[in-house]
């Protein structure tokens, strides 16, 4: 029987008061109206999971005291009750295990980035999602903005040439000041590395930056050489990250990445250059996007034109050219994968993972090689270091 | 007993398959989680209204025929079922009865613009609206830009000193080729008099414009001196309008309108001079807004800063700066507005018509007065207009 | 014989200690290496004359009290010594007396604008210069600038279509405080009828903005209807205009000018929108130029570029795309031209005025009768007057 | 006896037929008025440098066929005949000996970068300068405009606090077609490393990068990370480098220079995060500057603004804001501030290196070490060099 009968019913571990991420999830997955929250477990303070339950009209019976609790009750109600899939909005200490808990209990999981606390987690998890064959959904976001799938067609249909040069940033300066001094949640976990793991700018936003550059130019990175800095005092994790970057196919890259650049939001950027085109995106600017070519005038591309983009980038799109979408738009297209992914799979047909336009658990696992590779690098005396 | 502990009924009139504005005002309504679609006629086609109730996974018993049939039906539903309010997002022709029937009913409306077919019929409605004391939240969702309200605040307040030059463009360029001869049920309606009422491209966009002027600068139009274009063969109504205007508090302003300046989007931009300071914030790049001072360094406001925008800008802003936030994003911060005003009047503690931060029924009647007086001062040969 | 193998000969009137507009001249003229400055008259004070001549490193003996003593003596010079043309840089009430005076003794003449004090004398200079066939160029500095030259190839061609939509807009603020009371010799003249004629921004800038929309077309303004401000107190000049504009061809416009847009430095703005593509350009940025097609990508054209640009713009840069040009080129583009046009005279083979990239006294005859009837236009309520 | 009372004499190595930068030397030391071309040698062909001269109106005995002939002729005339300075504009391996040439004669010289064709050559001239005490201004063009000025001053006051990171990126494209195949001059030489010198792209453009990091901050570079590129088939010197950087004063950095970088022209930009605020700018929109401070509204600041800009920007202006400044007049600023203390020299009161706004030999040697230790450091896999 077909699941377009109903929307999907979700539960949710982690964002709880306080949070900030928890919130834009909620207002992503039930944006086009596919998804409707009905279960979590919001935080580790029950107080706190049953105010968030409270204000987000929650029927009081799906509010559990832990990720184990709730994982096994849900799976034991009948199927027309219990939930479809859960997302995962922990912090980075608390990624795995909830997982783990869900895939094994047969629910399908939206899971936060970076994909775990260590490398062998997020491997031991790639192994997990593999096995089950559940849908599995990572949250970079950036990759669900219109104007970036279109930037990967171009690439990877071979229009703008054999990948030269990659530029990207993601520069903020929210770590300026010393907030986890000053009583800022999401400050004190990312700054601390028994929460956050060993990358600081490197985990939270690098993560972002080495996967849009994997997800537009449809490369690899090979090859990583990263000098790391830290300047406030009493931190330990780094604030700030320069690197050099080797493509597969001979492309060579800088990815620079700052939580301490001031007066930066967050700028994340990406120029990739190929040997027929190139393609410079700006987040903080997502609906529209130059594109060069040699000795032409310049191109700028504007979201919702299906006289010229690609269908991937039309089908990311809700509403005309000139109306702007932003970041929970973006946000709501890796749900609205995800929840397209577990529809065929509920109804029994399900996409191989080649069809899945959100990343995955094995981008996760690039995103964690590539924390643990620069931060081994920039350990080493930012010497190069094999990805 | 508080309101607050469930999500608000929403009921629907119009919005059916083919129709664009009726999906974005689903979407913003229950942006926030605070309402929930629950009833509706989509369409004077019963096919297409079941059709597009099903694909919302609404209750077949709740889709309906005609919205009289729906009005009184739902009137007599038991108070914890029956809808708390109505969007009307027909054609401009369609406006008026349906609101009045909810209106009369006793449901609060959400409504589009503009207003109604004629001034006639607008200043029915706000008679109406007026004696019922119900909340009428009228769809200028321009106004609902977090950067627009600190603008507002900017001259209101008295910082930005008085306004002495407005200059508002609306250009866009959908109408260029006779869609409404190639199909377009959109460009059908919009160029047809019947449909649409005495003003092409100044009622559907130029009111946005003349709103949006109003409501920044605080102050009020008191003549327009209009002329008037129409280009494409067997177009009667206005394509194209450009406008000069004269501010109650001594300011002068252009005002510029078109839905056939070839290359534009949904070019909506606005800069307005003070004798200490002006604003210039452009729709399609709505997350900053620069804010000029004389022989000071210029500025560009960020969205979602707290450190300088008005509690107003704040409020309206779901993300923090530098993760960007759109159109829909507005169109619900009408919505929140209208919702908590709802909620208030429920709760029977009803805000008074000042406190609301969306437009009402009575900028619904400035716009029909503007779009009459246009189109008055158009056909006269382009000569002054009190308004 | 030909001049090609000198510099040419220039006399200057106007641009003494204070002024600004004089300095500007010379360096223009002087950048390609074709003219020099030999001889002047650079003020009414005979002691500003002398320091100006010795800071420029003149001959004494080619300064002089009078413009008429100048002409006059100058004629009279052999002609491998005496000045091949002058320019007329002083303010708007003493361009005609010495135009005409160095007219009749057979020089060449590049003057500012606006071509006069009062349309009469416009039109008497125009007559001069017919009769006598020399070379008159006006100082409409901004059809200098590469980028302006291919638009009006854009539109002259047909390439863009018909011309429907005109937005011009330039706006300062210099005038916003009251400088004249300040001692400031600029302000001091420019808001004195006496010296500048009866149009204030209209006449010292909106000439400029009119002036480049009949350029980049090469359509002619039919008629106008223009409100006009004066905000500070003992101004009687316009400080701010705002018009509505009829083009023979059919297309409508919006002139908008102010010298008290506070914020605003030198905006000269305009925006063609043609039945095929739109044109938009900003002096403040001038080295590249967006073109717009209706469901195209939009482009950006940048200066210096031979693969896509027309000669005319090719031949008014000086040096690759990517290395910026400014005003001071542009202006020197005006001068480059006249040079020609004089060298030609010189060598027997006289252009045609059609030749001529550059504005002429013709095109000084419009500026006036623009100033002229916007200024009737508002003095008569802002009503419609045919140009 | 000041030199105030005539234009400067100067001279010019290179620059004939076919050369790019001569023809902007030549400009650009005129543009105030303050020198005169009377002699050179524009190139090793005779019959160029005789028809560059006629094209130049010069005085044919002033034509030398050497530069050795120049520097002993030129020495031997009178001193109110003889050229003040020289400038040398020849390809990179030909600017050691004519400037020891000249120098050794006793003339100050303006010289074109790289100062070199190796390092012992740099270091050679560095010695022979300090010696002669003459000045030496070498053509870092891009430390000539005056935001750039202003940057620089915003560091060394202190006002941006530590400098913290850099990014730096000099990006163009021409080179991305194997022009120096297709006759092209210009792309011969500068690929061919007999005449280049070891660097390609670092030596061409990226020296002018570094020198813009060591300039705008007033911080040394210690060490380098450089990673080169060549793609095109036959190419031996790098098109493209990407490096870390590490500077004295505990900040990092990133720059990234290419040559083939797809749809780029003359992408030299800027962006310098200091521990108090951030400053960046873009050479292709050189008018304005962003500089940010944390929490605070982004700010843009425009050349010419007395109010707020410091005296050393100031000076480099020569018209108002507004009226758009570029490459030739940031150029003739490195000429005016050669002029001036060349003319102080004259008068014996010259100036000390430290009060130069312009760069110098040793800033040469700084380029050529960059040069010689980046492409070290590439050459051994990317390792760090200390600088």
């Amino acid at each position: 029987m077909t699941s377009w009968t109903r929307k999907l019913r979700m539960g949710m571990v982690g964002g709880g008061q306080g949070a900030f991420i928890g919130a834009v999830h909620r207002i992503a997955a039930a944006l086009d109206g596919q998804a409707e929250l009905v279960a979590g477990v919001f935080s580790r303070d029950w107080d706190n999971t049953r105010l968030t339950g409270e204000q987000l009209y929650l029927d009081p019976a799906r509010l559990y005291r832990t990720y184990q609790d709730m994982a096994a009750t849900e799976a034991k109600l009948p199927p027309d009750r219990r939930i479809d899939f859960v997302s995962v909005v922990t912090q980075n200490n608390a990624h795995f295990a909830p997982a783990k808990a869900f895939l094994d209990a047969g629910f399908h999981v939206v899971c936060e980035k970076p994909l775990a606390f260590t490398l062998q987690e997020a491997e031991a998890l790639a192994r997990i999602v593999d096995r089950s064959q559940l849908v599995f959904a990572l949250m970079h976001n950036y990759t669900g903005y219109p104007l970036v799938r279109h930037a990967r067609h171009l690439f990877t249909s071979g229009e703008m040439g054999a990948v030269r040069k990659v530029i990207v940033e993601y520069l903020q300066d929210w770590l300026v000041e010393p907030l986890e001094k000053r009583g800022s949640k999401q400050a004190s976990w990312r700054t601390n590395a028994a929460e956050s793991g060993i990358g600081g700018a490197v985990g939270d936003i690098g993560t972002h930056a080495f996967n849009l550059v994997e997800y537009v130019t449809g490369d690899v990175v090979t090859a990583v050489c990263a000098d790391k800095s830290i300047f406030l005092p009493d931190r330990t994790l780094d604030e700030d990250i320069n690197a050099l970057l080797r493509l597969r196919g001979g492309g060579k890259g800088v990815l620079t990445v700052s939580q301490i650049a001031t007066g930066e939001e967050n700028g994340l950027r990406l120029s990739v250059y190929g040997s027929k085109g190139a393609v410079l995106w700006e987040q903080e600017n997502p609906n529209d996007m130059r594109v060069y070519r040699h000795g032409r005038p310049r191109e700028t591309l504007t979201r919702g034109r299906s006289e010229y983009l690609a269908p991937a980038a039309m089908a990311a799109t809700r509403i005309p050219w000139g109306h702007p979408e932003g970041y929970l738009e973006a946000f709501a297209n890796i749900y609205s994968g995800a929840i397209d992914a577990i529809r065929r799979h509920i109804d029994g047909k399900p996409m191989s993972r080649e069809e899945y336009e959100f990343p995955t658990v094995h981008d996760g696992v690039r995103g964690m090689r590539f924390i643990d590779k620069a931060i081994e690098s920039a350990d080493g005396g930012a010497s190069w270091v094999t990805l």
